[in-house]
């Protein structure tokens, strides 16, 4: 049966939201956890949990406090005596760190207790420990990080979203192969539509290594299928399914995003409080407006897949909350259900 | 006095709302204006809007058409007889088409007949036409780009938006102080805080060349008020005057917010057409979003300035308005009035 291994220990909010969230996908999907940490914390914040009850609710939901029992649910508790903070050289962190909880998180899944991790700490070292621990899959240079956003039309996937900062024209079209293969295999996307991020859509636009990457996959053109350049305000309408860049602009794109969102929703609570017909505006607005928000909202998608590894590594949001958490639970059993690395493989495999 | 020169031709909607922009701009603001283009499409659209007249508002105004006589306006026409379009190699192009609008544009500048260039053709073109023939200011390499955005707090300088795609740190070092001469003249932010746009806060964080840039702007912290590596999400906070980036990396943010700023509004529109009551209260919500929207729309900034060049080039989006276009005037006159130029000199100078 298939288990997820939590890192119980990463994230701003662990281990109190992790935990949280862990019961609470363990409740609502049925599926089988590991929480991998301090024995003592995580056992103090399940206690708390049945003593206090868990507060469900989140993104458009409102918020109510349900009595749980996590006895009587299927959680594996591990014990790792050592955490990797965020501010530490994650090379460095996971060599020095054999019983981190990261570390041990990954352990699980190569030794087959686990299926799949769930790390919300330090990109860099669930980054590291997964390709040190799971190794990569045949054909692929380098992991990267793949985040599903929605558009205007469906969901997109943006491949590297920050694994790699200094990236080959080869190393952008294996994210491609691997960015086709997950909106195939998890998003049901049939010969998904491939861009590459640019800053014009002409053949030689950008810098070279945009240009060098535009003539490697139109040299693959029998293999992926690719679009062409497109440009960032192309990434909302829909008209293609994975864009690629490297994880420098990849993870600037998805942070701007963020504050984008953030300072609209900002705006619109500032004129809704303006004077007092407004408020009475807001009042009606917010309901929309909250299901508006939770379309974009980082903690509806919970966690972006690192690819290219042998094995389901799900990296969150430093500030996950424990709903964030949940969902990120979801997106590894997804990915799992789904093959989506039996679908990179065979991706490699048909195309070639 | 001084007087505006207008690429009449430039733009997916020229020489149409290339000409009214500037006839609005001209009645508006009282600026002299000359338009430089195929004197026969100036003085068609010209006749035009004497007859028809000509439709103002835009941003939270509504359009209302106004009569206008253009012949009691200062509009200066010049012709020229070539035009570079937008697939075009700017460089090739600025050589081989010496009578195009943009480079007889910037000649009027270089000759003193006009003070300031507003082009919203090829950037490419009327980068290549600026820096040719009106030459760098001293001290600087590379000209650059300067956006203003908004965020929660006052206005920001992104640097650069997209000039140069290929940088090296003293590049961005010096597009930082150019970020800072302009923020402090034409924003009037004393000591503006200068951020490099990173994936992270830590100086080891990022690409080679993020991470020699933060060295850079470190040793020289005696010269510019450095604050250190800014994240994406960052931007909107307004905790920075002056965001320093490379010029991919710059576009690409630039049109990732378009982008989300569109899909946004196309969001919200939806919502309110759901159901009859969604209805109702998008009636009321119109005016509040309007507002909000003319806050984020690029047409009510009109233009970035390409800083660098002795001389003022504003640099409109390809698919600026007649709204756009009158505000591009502004930013032009705007910085002539600031003496952008000058205070970027004596930032080098007052500053080493």
């Amino acid at each position: 049966m298939t288990r997820i291994a939590i890192d119980a220990m990463g994230g701003d909010y662990a281990p109190k939201a992790v935990v949280e969230g862990a019961v609470w996908a363990a409740m609502e999907y049925n599926i089988p956890i590991e929480l991998v940490g301090k024995l003592y914390d995580i056992e103090r914040e399940l206690d708390r949990i049945d003593q206090e009850g868990l507060v469900v609710g989140g993104g458009i939901f409102p918020a109510r406090k349900i009595k749980v029992n996590t006895k009587a649910l299927d959680i594996k508790k591990t014990h790792a005596s050592e955490v990797i903070e965020m501010g530490e050289a994650p090379g460095q962190a996971i060599r020095k760190k054999k019983n981190s909880s990261i570390v041990l998180a990954v352990k699980s899944v190569v030794e087959g207790s686990s299926d799949a991790v769930v790390a919300a700490g330090s990109t860099g070292a669930a980054m590291g420990a997964s390709l040190f621990g799971l190794g990569r899959l045949p054909g692929i240079e380098r992991p990267a990080i793949a985040t599903v956003l929605p558009t205007m039309k469906g969901p997109l996937v943006l491949i590297d979203s920050g694994a790699n900062t200094d990236c080959t024209p080869e190393m952008l079209y294996q994210f491609g192969l691997m960015g086709s293969a997950y909106a195939k295999s998890v998003l049901g996307i049939d010969n998904p539509r491939v861009a590459v991020l640019n800053i014009g859509e002409e053949a030689g636009k950008g810098d070279e290594l945009a240009r060098d990457t535009y003539k490697k996959f139109d040299e693959n053109k029998d293999k992926i299928n690719f679009i062409g350049n497109a440009e960032g305000k192309e990434i909302f309408l829909g008209n293609c399914d994975v864009i690629v860049c490297d994880g420098f602009v990849g993870n600037v794109t998805l942070k701007t995003i963020e504050g984008v969102a953030r300072m609209f929703f900002y705006m619109v609570k500032q004129e809704f409080y303006r004077d007092p017909i407004s408020k009475v505006i807001g009042v009606l607005v917010k309901p929309i407006l909250k299901k508006m928000y939770a379309k974009v909202n980082y903690e509806e998608f919970g966690g972006a897949l690192l690819l290219g590894v042998k094995g389901i590594t799900v990296i969150c949001h430093g500030r996950s909350s424990a709903y964030a958490i949940k969902n990120a639970v979801k997106v590894a059993y997804n990915a799992i259900e789904a093959g989506v690395n039996q679908s990179i493989a065979s991706y490699y495999g048909e195309k070639e």
